[in-house]
């Protein structure tokens, strides 16, 4: 950040009075301009027993597999931004069964919100920011192109869950890949 | 945002291509400029069974009591921003207990991510940001002077909850006040 996006003038990197850490302050108007994580909702969509993942027509991570998940936007909630993303990347129309899971990402200021859900009426197809979109039985996840990690974990841990049919909602954190 | 806060160009409000929102677009760099929902991270911090609150010493809702909470920061987990915020405003040590509540806001584009926390010591004082700090047993909490919604859903709650000791994470969406 180099300039005020309320006034156009330059910005400082300066510790506000009462704060503790340097923010991004115009010289000129005064605004102080925070940072903060974002959210990223997305779901684990079933259909007869099936996980539909969707394969990235976009960077980062293009031609890997991922579930439907994406940035949440102003004036939505989080199911509204799980189902929107599953719509626009799966062309598909999903249920939220229930809040699943929640994962820092703090080394890319991002947390990301996880439901389980399932397909309304099976179908699918792939959205502008997918090259296909897939059911997969656990045996049939293409484990080694997925996209992200926190993709990784949260599928392996849906599946153990599945097998005693209890999804109790967690936090977890995610490292940065060494 | 008037403003490219990368080059200091004039933005224009346009739906970029293959978007479905508009956003505000440098005329100049290009840069696309996106605004997404905050995250509030707290926690409701019990000792020997009273709940910790803190009297809000700024605006908005000055002089009304509320959770340790605020805004999460770049860099951090969730449960490092809820325990850095309870020192902060109550100068209290905290362990998290565990995930307890999500609130949408979506007419203030804010989640809610809310723990559980038991202090670790039973010490705390006000805060730079607070006037007071109190344990309230469920009786003596002020209803009729909690700082917001979303605080008195959560505390309400989770005072139900803990009459059965099963506090299971959960999502719910808050309306704006009439």
């Amino acid at each position: 950040m180099n300039f005020c996006s309320h006034c156009g003038s330059a910005v400082d990197l300066q510790i506000p009075e009462g704060d503790h850490l340097p923010r991004h302050i115009c010289g000129d108007c005064g605004v102080i301009h925070y940072q903060n994580p974002k959210m990223v909702a997305g779901c684990i969509p079933e259909w007869q027993g099936r996980i539909l993942l969707c394969r990235r027509a976009i960077k980062p991570r293009y031609g890997l597999w991922t579930i439907p998940a994406g940035f949440m936007e102003n004036g939505e909630t989080l199911e509204q931004a799980a189902k929107r993303e599953t719509d626009e990347e799966a062309c598909a129309k999903v249920e939220i069964a229930g809040l699943y899971a929640l994962y820092n990402l703090p080394h890319v200021n991002q947390v990301y919100v996880i439901f389980r859900g399932q397909l309304v009426d099976g179908s699918f197809a792939p959205g502008l920011e997918s090259l296909e979109t897939e059911l997969f039985e656990k045996s049939e996840i293409p484990w080694h192109e997925i996209a992200f990690p926190v993709v990784t974990r949260a599928l392996e841990r849906y599946f153990d869950d599945r097998l005693g049919q209890k999804y109790t909602p967690f936090i977890d954190t995610i490292a940065p890949r060494h």
